[in-house]
């Protein structure tokens, strides 16, 4: 087959993964942690990723790669390319699950890479630069945090050391953890990328609400969380008329309005959310004296984060004043917005239309192995629909049609970022 | 002495309480159970309570007063009055605490009854009535439910035998604890009571709010007690846009205002509160997809209460099509407002002014033993102030001078009620 080192190129060269295969991998590793309710539970650092693991390094191997592991248990699965000291581009995604994790989460932009990588192998064709699969250590957080844990340490957003050191609930620490699966590797520097994408099922409803196939990433939403605290004082609900009442909840209630109006002023990519409340002491007939909640809002840049920071802090005070009731507002985590890379998000979106694909511009609300990838390489990620939007569910659901062109999206995506060697030009 | 049988009479008595001697008897009574905090530890039905019974029953039969156990342990001190066939004046409370309770709560009515009795027989005054002390058995219910359970007994508000066999925490029957204590009378029938009066701490802020001595309780607040569910669904907070959110805690929220709207609009007596809330799956960065929370709503009279309930179906109703969100509404308990008896009510305020001591009227917010008795026998209370509305704590407290008033307020009352024999008219 002789093809143009070129986009046009690329996509002339009628490629197509096979879909059927993909499934059928996909529905393999899912056996591994598989639950009675048809979902995962294969926590990370555990015999069951270990497992799976090893079922990946056997699949990679077999179409002749090369295997490395980093020192965080990162996997990278390489396929060599004709200029092999370029940077490699490279995939990936995640094995490890929730306790009631889906089969798709993760799992579909690991083997959605490996799939590029065999069908490159079924058609012979050779790229220009190397291409590499990663197998990401700990995404979910479920067991150990942080989350992200090896592609942070990947791209230096936190230690090595920081995160060996980390411990489950067993007391259990990532060091051992590690140690005992066999994947504590001994590569301790994080290489060069040339280009990162990621497929992944989109986790959200937006895709399937528009009946598109493609989410062309262009960024993922900054985040900012906050503990706040709300303090009143607790008395007795039935001798306690209304005027002497100093009812925590009351402004809790009120602050978690705000929070809503908050993000649905800064559309369309602001978000709010209060999803854990701890009321005091939480009695049927004792009027609440305490209540903590947590906030979370996210926005696509920096200045939107700012200005909703700055309307929560503001919102709390005015309550506050208004209630005569101290609030505590303490941010306790924060993610910088990140912008995707504009050529590859290109990269993407071209491959989609190539494709005949319907394609829309989204935006990852959620924190992606990808998102720390694009703060030490260009980057870029493919959502496909899943159903309903459900993740982290064990009834999560994709339909393989969607799967199939994602990942055909992903090999277009790569295989122009990569070029082709010469002599495989048509 | 000679007085007429007379309320302006029994004024001109000038009798008063010992109120040295009736804190020295609250002070006793507290080192039964006493913690560290200064509070009262003294659940129902266990050695503690049979301690402080015993103590009880020693200093009634000091002053030659008899004693009758009923089946469920409510003891019934008794001085004789000149005409013995006449139903009882009777008082009382209970000596049942909270785990962490105070030195008063329950325990002030008690003693401030038994301190009646002490100074009648100081001045050898005999009343025309009989007068009887109680000391109901588990008013608290924390051990063992329903609360007020000798007194509901007594009331026929529930009967013997189910009460008889509930069980606490460990799986002991109340029949087995009483039984254990000694306290298990063989008297099965409630016998006749001519008036109740009950002295009691407010356990609210509202005496001492208005720096009054006395609160003339003119009845109980009725009570509707709900469980209230929000059906939204569970999503990421990161990947799904504020439009296709379906968040449950932003609805129960709105419910939270709209219970406190329903008791604002229903002064002076409507109260609305929610105390307790469940969120599930309570997780800092998924949208909440069910909201369980309790509305207590309380009124001085059932058409109020009523109304209460309707706008609070009616705002279930609003928010559940406005969200698009199922609302479940279950009513778990009613207690019917429980007006007392105003002949008896009028002898309280008239006592009070008698005695020169500032008072008001007040309507008790929270159940009390005579809301049960109110349904047998003409009743009325009185209340004291305790500091900064404070009960059901360790640190619960009350001044002397106040508990002396309130004794004295009582005095006057039985005598009025109880009437004085023939011979003691001045």
């Amino acid at each position: 087959m002789q093809v143009q080192d070129s986009t046009p190129g690329v996509a002339a060269l009628g490629l197509r993964v096979d879909g059927a295969r993909l499934w059928d991998s996909l529905m393999r590793l899912a056996q591994i942690g598989a639950t009675a309710n048809g979902g995962v539970c294969r926590l990370a650092l555990t015999e069951r990723d270990r497992d799976a693991r090893n079922l990946f390094v056997g699949w990679a191997k077999e179409i002749g790669c090369t295997v490395r592991i980093d020192a965080i248990g990162n996997i990278f699965a390489r396929r060599a390319g004709a200029c092999d000291d370029l940077p490699p581009v490279m995939t990936g995604s995640h094995i490890d699950t929730q306790p009631t994790g889906g089969k798709f989460d993760g799992n579909y932009g690991v083997l959605a890479g490996l799939e590029v990588l065999r069908t490159l192998d079924d058609a012979g064709v050779r790229t220009r630069a190397p291409l590499e699969v990663a197998v990401w250590t700990n995404e979910e957080g479920s067991r150990f945090v942080p989350v992200m844990m090896g592609s942070g340490v990947f791209a230096r957003a936190f230690t090595l050391e920081h995160a060996l050191a980390q411990r489950d609930r067993d007391g259990v620490a990532v060091r051992d953890a590690l140690a005992a699966t066999g994947y504590a590797g001994d590569v301790r520097d994080a290489h060069p990328v040339g280009a990162y994408f990621e497929a992944h099922i989109e986790q959200g409803p937006v895709l399937e609400a528009h009946a598109t196939t493609i989410g062309v990433v262009e960024g993922a939403l900054g985040q900012r969380w906050y503990d706040v605290t709300v303090h009143g004082m607790e008395a007795h609900a039935g001798p306690t008329p209304m005027a002497l009442r100093r009812d925590a909840l009351l402004v809790a209630a009120d602050l978690v309005r705000a929070v809503n109006g908050i993000a649905l002023a800064h559309p369309p990519h602001g978000r709010g959310t209060v999803g854990w409340i701890d009321v005091h002491p939480n009695s049927r007939n004792v009027i609440p004296g305490r209540v903590t909640l947590t906030v979370d809002l996210r926005a696509a840049d920096d200045a939107t984060l700012a200005a909703m920071d700055a309307a929560l802090r503001a919102a709390c005070a005015d309550l506050a004043a208004t209630a005569g009731m101290p609030i505590d507002v303490e941010q306790v985590v924060y993610f910088a917005p990140q912008p995707f890379d504009a050529a590859l998000v290109e990269q993407v979106r071209a491959g989609a239309n190539a494709l005949g694909l319907s394609s829309m511009n989204v935006i990852s609300g959620a924190g992606h192995d990808a998102v720390y990838l694009a703060r030490v390489a260009p980057a870029a990620m493919i959502f496909v629909p899943c159903k309903d939007g459900i993740s982290h569910n064990e009834i999560e659901d994709a339909a393989p049609a969607d799967l199939e062109a994602g990942c055909n999206v992903l090999l277009h995506a790569m295989l122009a970022a990569a070029g082709l060697a010469e002599g495989y030009a048509r």
